[in-house]
């Protein structure tokens, strides 16, 4: 029996580096509580782990003056940080510079005189943080999650247009195409990071040889359930877990080869537990 | 037995304007010769109706100075454009005002600092007008005509992308898909013009729909290949014909439903004559 781990799974740059930033906070801050603006990352048993460290997921009315609020990986709109400074906060910025890049590309493209299109999910932290520099910057656009969103483009004369960084690429393809077709003149940021076409490389590349595919992440990570639908499509006996304890016998009945990835806000040591577990599933 | 003609069949604004302009110079100007640069239009029978009218197609070398030369409804690149200026001699421009639209676009996309992707044939008098513009503007660029040309593409930072007024939407939109997957910025001006699109949308509705589907125009016309590509698509008994005689008794066989659509170069006249020799073939 084999288990293979797909190519670039688990952490990308941007989680990795909210999370070193929230460890650093809890070395470096001793006077008064850590808090993030919403979960730091999209992954709920690391959110814990940095919990039981001292960095607490809190609402606004939860942060008190002079405490410290980390800025999420995904980012937030900017009247909101706004009013994190206005309350009289210590602001730590963890936004992944890929999703900055989405703000600057929004505001840009608002300042061309664009009516702008995020190609994302609607109720994504990430995207709602991108819309809000849109409003922000005094511009017109939508957020479009499905095919059907796009008809509110068709009487554009010029339509500029970025993406969550996240996006799966072959619906941003498909996006890009139909809205070509009709608008005179549009202008494509390209802001999906590598991180994510790396990773869903990676599950094309993986899922076909394998007979089950496991693709662990937060159930509320968008890049994770992509990762899941791309698995489905390519692999009837794929699942989607958080961890290892959703693990169940019977989906490794007959199977020689197992395959894993994990979304990029996947810790290493869920992704190990996991792999054990399979181990001693396959070998029972 | 029925014979269906195609919406929008047959001479698009810009074939129509260049033939009326072609047939005003036959009125106005006495002295000397008319030529054009090249074919008029992409219609072999149309050029010869013309020509017996006095409009030569003719080469640089045997316009005399002082005659009288139409630029074709597909344009010139501009260096060619001053060549036949500073050859002294009198020029009526009949180049397609959506022609014209493709080769400002170009020019505004080589100023704004982008590689410039035309997607169109590379032999096509029109894009060999337009990569002209791209020339002389001082740009740098590629003809993409199928889609292993887009891998010269993949190094750039900014693209700038506009197409062959007569171009295939569905191409169109693969080929924006793929290079949107890959460019940090582009931008793309949609040159594609209605006429095309209208003649595409009339094929897709009507070659379903019968039993056999005849397609007139030149062989040389861009976009009366691209109609009879997408006829055969649909429909297995889809024919390119340019006049009449070519049309083939065997074709028709058991046929209930005919269906005819003509490029934008094709002239009613040629229309008229395939619906007749078909009525006849039919009722015979």
């Amino acid at each position: 029996m084999e288990i293979i781990i797909a190519k670039h799974a688990g952490f990308c740059f941007g989680v990795r580096r909210a999370v070193n930033i929230a460890e650093r906070a809890v070395e470096d801050i001793k006077n008064g509580p850590i808090y993030t603006d919403g979960p730091i990352i999209h992954n709920p048993q690391e959110v814990n782990r940095l919990k039981e460290r001292g960095v607490i997921p809190g609402t606004f009315e939860e942060f008190k003056e002079g405490s410290t609020v980390i800025i999420r990986s995904h980012g937030i709109p900017p009247d909101r940080e706004r009013a994190l400074k206005n309350k009289g906060l210590n602001i730590i910025d963890a936004t992944c510079p890929y999703v900055k890049a989405v703000h600057e590309a929004v505001t840009k493209l608002v300042k061309e005189g664009y009516f702008v299109v995020i190609i994302g999910e609607k109720n994504h932290p990430e995207v709602i943080g991108a819309y809000g520099y849109l409003k922000d910057a005094g511009g017109e656009g939508i957020i479009v999650e499905t095919l059907e969103d796009i008809e509110l483009v068709k009487d554009k004369e010029k339509v500029g247009v970025v993406s969550q960084t996240t996006q799966h690429e072959e619906f941003f393809k498909k996006i890009v195409g139909e809205i070509a077709i009709w608008i005179k003149e549009l202008k494509i940021i390209n802001t999906i990071c590598n991180a994510t076409s790396e990773r869903q490389e990676g599950v094309y590349e993986l899922a076909p040889k394998v007979d089950v595919m496991i693709v662990v992440g937060g159930k509320n990570s968008g890049n994770t359930r992509r990762l899941y639908n791309i698995a489905k499509s390519l692999n009837e006996r794929s699942y989607h877990i958080e961890t290892a304890d959703e693990l169940e016998e019977e989906w490794f009945k007959g199977a020689n080869k197992v395959g894993i990835t994990a979304g990029a806000s996947t810790p290493d040591w869920i992704i190990e537990s996991v792999r054990k577990r399979i181990k001693e599933i396959c070998e029972h």
